[in-house]
């Protein structure tokens, strides 16, 4: 079986429709193209109640990996880190390994003697705070470092909220290590759009395509009128070719019996 | 206390990052504009099992709304409604009222004779079967009817997920629903944007602003180097008058403190 994941975002901004939510999608399709199944994508408030029962509700599920987004930054409503020690029943504490990576990116802003300065500020010390066991994960291109901590049956990762660190933690830390788990298979896809034919009517040819092929996956999508119905392929293979045989195979039965029924077939580049 | 709601969107097109949740933005930020609290917002496949599963958990927390997005076409893999049928235990029977939606559709587009030969399709009668009690709500530009059901503590509303169709529904059937339960208070909100100023000298700065403010909520959001940290105020009122005043008296309380701390403020039109 593949190796599960489930994607928490923390924020208000996204509970309030004020953002769009791209770092789930993000995460989503380059987990998937890792060969990891996405279970799950959750959204909560930025409040350590919320957190804590979002996450023990997903732990309780046993996903492979919990990837987190939102809520490790300096102010009062960071508050991502609370809400996991209180699910997991530990402590934060100074990690050194966090404090040096956040004293060296203010050093990076600040100078050296400003840095100094700063170190007893609560709201900077608060980004070297981590569980007990943790490991902080360098955060190249911002402060608040990610978070990484293994349980028993799920590995937990902890990102920032905006999007340029999040991905840069990803590229960095992550997904060497999601691609081992995913045993090196990959996501495949294709689409067609059908004009000329209504999706009731596709139903039953969608049903024998899928029958015949039992590794591929096919699902249509109407997106208006013009430009049709598009018909989604896809299929996870360990390489390329295997899969564009499979779904070159799927496409072309497909393709035969929507044109009897009078569809005009528009392939995608 | 406000009014909650959870958003339920089911569609592996989600899962594997293929599209964008744009359906879940757009309810929770209309919601919010009427008064309503938006807590959670889940995403799980098009799956019976995994629908029962999520729709279960979101009526066990007894918020006054559930609306779901997705998976109410003619296709095998619309299973919305099977997964609730199977959460409430009920079956799903043929609803009068909602054939007559379909058919119509159907009539409007293909003519009279072709809507009488298609009535015994299955894919077709799948879109009319609906839980027993359940009410079909018009979906002025597509196939599939909405779908309000009224539970002892929450109202389930069911929308499809093509953007269109869910939009007009919501307007139509939804939102005169939510007006009357969000008590006529309405979000207001305004942002600042500050330069020369770190995140984490901001956070004791907020939260002074809102321990004086308690009706205001202040969130800081790293925006990158050329737009800066934007600060965003929010809060629900009556009247834009009550609202504009509250707002104006705590920007002006965090202007004074960031620029006593050096930084440059650019005021959002």
């Amino acid at each position: 079986m593949k190796a599960q994941m489930e994607i928490l975002c923390f924020g208000n901004e996204l509970l309030i429709g004020k953002i769009l939510n791209t770092n789930s999608q993000w995460l989503a399709k380059h987990a998937t193209k890792l060969g990891i199944k996405v279970k799950r994508i959750t959204v909560v408030a930025d409040d350590v109640e919320e957190i804590a029962e979002a996450l023990h509700e997903a732990l309780a599920r046993q996903p492979n990996f919990v990837v987190t987004t939102g809520g490790l930054g300096p102010t009062f409503d960071d508050q991502t880190l609370e809400g996991i020690v209180k699910t997991l029943d530990l402590k934060l504490e100074i990690n050194d390994d966090a404090l040096k990576m956040v004293e060296e990116r203010y050093q990076h802003y600040l100078g050296k003697r400003k840095a100094e300065q700063t170190k007893k500020e609560t709201a900077r010390i608060k980004m070297a705070k981590l569980p007990l066991g943790a490991e902080p994960l360098r955060n190249p291109v911002g402060t608040a470092p990610g978070v990484k901590i293994t349980l028993d049956e799920t590995t937990l990762i902890v990102l920032p909220g905006v999007p340029s660190e999040m991905k840069a933690i990803f590229r960095e830390s992550i997904a060497p290590l999601l691609k081992k788990e995913g045993g090196g298979k990959t996501l495949f896809e294709k689409s067609i759009f059908l004009h000329g034919i209504m999706e009731s009517t596709l139903a039953p040819l969608i049903d024998e395509v899928m029958t015949n092929n039992q590794s591929i996956y096919v699902k249509s999508h109407p997106r208006g009128l013009r430009k049709g119905i598009e018909i989604h392929f896809s299929t996870t293979a360990q390489d390329f070719k295997t899969a564009r045989e499979m779904l070159t195979e799927a496409l072309s039965q497909l393709s035969e019996l929507a044109k009897a029924e009078g569809a005009q077939i528009q392939f995608e580049e």
